[in-house]
């Protein structure tokens, strides 16, 4: 696991984050782990690990037991604090000014209208659900260089007629 | 084809619109084609089709020619009305306040810092293009309902070192 | 249904909003019926039905059958206009200026924090449906004047765990 | 009322926050109490308890006293924290970017124009009051699953003709 | 009434404003009528009958009467513009770049806590409402100059407790 | 002056405010001050006492030294916290959140140009002064309850013609 | 006067701007006449005559008899077409895009405190009137080149204590 | 210099300016100095020294060295502190809230455009540069009263023509 | 000069756009011509030429008798369309929704301080000018692609001291 | 080295910077190192030395061990506060107030549609990578003065057909 640089916390984030997310962050630094690693020792995907550390997602029980262990952590300091429910959607600006996450914004602004047409031929008037919810980052790689593969996967809501 | 309700346009829409939105919706209306019939017969993706109908992407000069056919509009009023470049991203106000597109929004919200963390340390540092870009809407039914697959796949841009 | 005023359309509402408004709101002035008058017969709620009338919600096939026979609308002309999906949301600028619409804003704004802290208690990690969702208004009187009683109803969505 | 996890509070929001909203909270926490057992013992709405936590709402001389009771807080510690008045709203930024609040905010930018012509039409011209207000919060369960249930309860407030 | 400027219908505001606001400035106008002569012919305040030609303020049907009357406008063309209820607020881009709008806006900016410290002392937890509420100008003169009186009069709403 | 509550500082103001006023605020907590108590004995107006505790407005010499008199605080202190001059404005985000202050932003919104119209058929083109200017705040009583009437009494100033 | 270019109404701006706007600016065109030749003709300085030609200042019934002369309007459509009172500030969206506005923007944003500290130290509390105000523009020449000055005057309005 | 209030730094405004400012005002409030003492011993306008204050200006050598003497710090604090380059414009948060600093803003706000057309015509298409640039602040007094002008005085920069 | 497709004008953006724009795009797509073969005409950049159709530059009279004999438009219209100043930058919304120009915004977020900061120690305090600027757009390829190379030279200006 | 002053850190941008800024900026300060003498020693371009000082670029890990050699900073310090990914574009607010940076935003505000039209006829519909990018800054001298020439090199990326 050497060599590969890891995500380490930028201080400048922090006064928006919950207390968990420093405590997280150091563990993980201290031990020079990826996101992938604990991924695969909690059983989770990368993303909703990553989502955890920034406080953008709940950890199960089960997950705060493998995380302590994983990371050295004493069980009961990540219990307490991971114990409430996350306040999400406050680390970021939007519009986003970091590069990377721009895009996705800018694919959201680009191709929405076109989403929403499809969804709506294909399933009619509803949305995909951000809640009932999954997501995964791929990699993949030919003759032309590495991409990136991410996957959104939502429930169909449709409307209610009421 | 029938019974299943297809995608018009929006008056309201219109003035941010360029000339060849309204022509190819009417055309749509009229021959009451989904966008999966028209990019079967354009071969292309359906989110690629319905980004032309909004202005948002580029047909190249053999979709000019299906899209003329398969709409029964005349070839030399697609391609004066096609002519151009795109200009992107100004059908929408962000953050968006239609609730379809708002979800894909949320989720750039929610989990834009933990995709960057993942794909940093994946890839190292840099950024998936949004132009060197593909996507695609898929559907998937099982014992609790029916989902939307979202996929996104950028190629993958390491920062240049100068 | 004479001697109380009947909502109509404020002209310059008329370019946030698509064809179907101007020609339903045309015929509720030249019928002079209410809301609630055009919901009985179509045997929705009041608020569903103003909501199609500002292209906030999709009208099913017997909705537009009954609101043309109630309307006294051509029923190819309502099925034309209403054919498509609603483009929810634009009708209204955030914060909103309307101090009845604002105070609606406000409650949210007030007990925001609060909702969500009962409902997270009440039913875990997750949302409250806007779409999986229905809503009415009631009026009561009591000796203190009137009340007015909006209830919303969603099923509750919990984040999935991936 | 083991078992079911508690709502505590985030520290980013403190700044955002009266002193009074650490001291409740840490109590809240300590005692492990939801505000579901709270609002029983103080005799008032969960959401109202909820509203005083986040220094939304003001506490009664009386429900202050109960408050110091049930989560064994000095009574002069809670009496000199609560005894201004409420600086409301500042919690929020709007739009919400927490996903459960943004879809109340949602139903209004959807349904906002609906709700005022269904009450113009039921009362006149005027507004539901949002301080001569009540609010709560039910929880029902059918065969589809969990539904919240929330009603806003305002009085009716005509314009002045002057 | 002749040698004192009336105030007109600026055309780049009719936009935003009801199809009854050109009607009312039209005759208004071409009789050379200022808002006091009116609100002294409809017996109403000058403030209120200058807020009904912006489309801001019902007018009552005994309003309409005596408008059509003082402005010879047909009844039922103002009956007609006049059914519907008031869309408030749209008149103005908040914060206002028009100077003597701003000084109002600035007394708020800057004494609106002060306002409420005295409202609260006064009053306790609630506020002034802005519904059951009614307005006045006047013009007072000393050796000083001219002096501008606005009188915000509103009924007190205390915070329901609940 | 027992048993009415007096309003005291949030602690979230502060880093918005000058040094002065928690000095001022604390005193007055000590000493169980309304501003009406206070405002009597310095000889000026409530709305101005309070200004002047959230730095809004300047305190005279003659102010302050009956300030810290009132208030048992050195004289000074206060003279050397209030020796420069106001930075007015920046207590407020406007669009106000709070609800009190937000109703008199309405009032600005709704009837910003009927007051102007009203203004300059008055008085000519120009504005009422916010500088010459001075306000208070009183209470009225009649059977339909209380009611909050604050004045605003500006100096008349018309255009330079230049 | 020929050789030097005129000042023309952009089109674009048109939808901003009262009716007189662009009789002004196409009279001025077709007489092809500068604002400085105006500015002699009627007596007053040239940006109070631009600022006319913008909407932005009121014209006195003697300015309108001489801008009809010199620039060949019936006396009677300029009359009727600047009857009303300016509805300032309109024009522009702040912070102002075009370089030459955003310039005196980026003066204000600069030394707006230098300025409000030097002006304090010299006169005390208070503000200097943008409306008893007149505003010049001089040009000078000397070996490095041409230099615009603008002379700012406005009258110093103490605040008032009350 | 005794009598006359000086300018001193609000504690709120800290956080945006430089380690510079707080160390030159307190030293001015110890001093008890005017900046127009400051300017006339360091040889500059009263407004540079002003916006060298505020961070916004930079300090010549030769300036450090009299307002070390002028304000007793050590040379090398203030070289120190003022060694860099400043970093200008993020003191105010436009629109400026505080009134004086206002008027100045709505003065571009309203006369933008006939600045801009005035200057054109005098002196073509370019700008008046905010860089080679100065200013100052004068006091004149008349029957009237008490009169601020401010004059602004750029280079006049053609645009390239390429 | 066939083959290859050439910019035209999206009608979206034709209300930002001064009439000049609609003529000069027009003749550019009947005739065919590219930027490129324009400027080459003209004798000025491709970038100086795109600015003139947008409205962004000014044409000297000898670039507008160039122009209009390569595009085949009466000298005389031009002229007249021609003749005013440039009102810049409102055709973008910034931060700017189209991609491509969206990196170049981007360039300056991400890279803002590192410009100031280089050119600062390279040239003192001051700015490049955007005024007495120049830029060309330049295309190279090598073995990885094809590669765009935007050259900015401006005027270093240093801030005057006064 | 001595007599040209080097940017040093302004304080008030702390908060918005990684933990690496300021000791890169002291270490800087204290060798007076210019950005000039740093990126010769590292081999890299002054502009990307810059942006790894204000946390906009990685620094690869032979620029960490040459950076900790040039300013002595203990390598292993370095290494651990450089260890993560950048978070770019947090240090501005856009749009910029710093008036060297708004003068490269101005350019793309005024030029951004001339840039698109040029580069889309040069190479096709596509984008300029700020990603694959490099650029730097360059001072030239003539009769006229000093120059500052900015050169921004990217890879250009064709838009995917899917």
């Amino acid at each position: 696991m050497t060599g590969r640089p890891i995500v380490t916390l930028d201080a400048s984030l922090i006064p928006r984050l919950p207390a968990s997310s420093p405590t997280l962050f150091d563990a993980k630094k201290k031990k020079n782990l990826t996101f992938e690693a604990i991924a695969k020792e909690v059983g989770r995907e990368e993303v909703a690990i990553a989502a955890i550390f920034y406080g953008q997602a709940q950890a199960a029980p089960e997950d705060i037991k493998k995380l302590a262990q994983v990371l050295d952590i004493p069980t009961e300091v990540l219990e307490s604090q991971l114990a409430g429910f996350p306040d999400r959607g406050r680390t970021i600006d939007m519009p986003p000014k970091e590069p990377l996450i721009y895009r996705l914004f800018e694919i959201v602004q680009t191709y929405g209208y076109a989403y929403k047409a499809v969804l709506n031929e294909k399933f009619g008037d509803g949305i995909m659900s951000a809640i009932s919810f999954s997501t995964k980052v791929e990699k993949e790689t030919d003759e032309k260089g590495d991409w990136a593969v991410i996957t959104l996967r939502g429930k169909w809501l449709p409307y209610s007629r009421f």
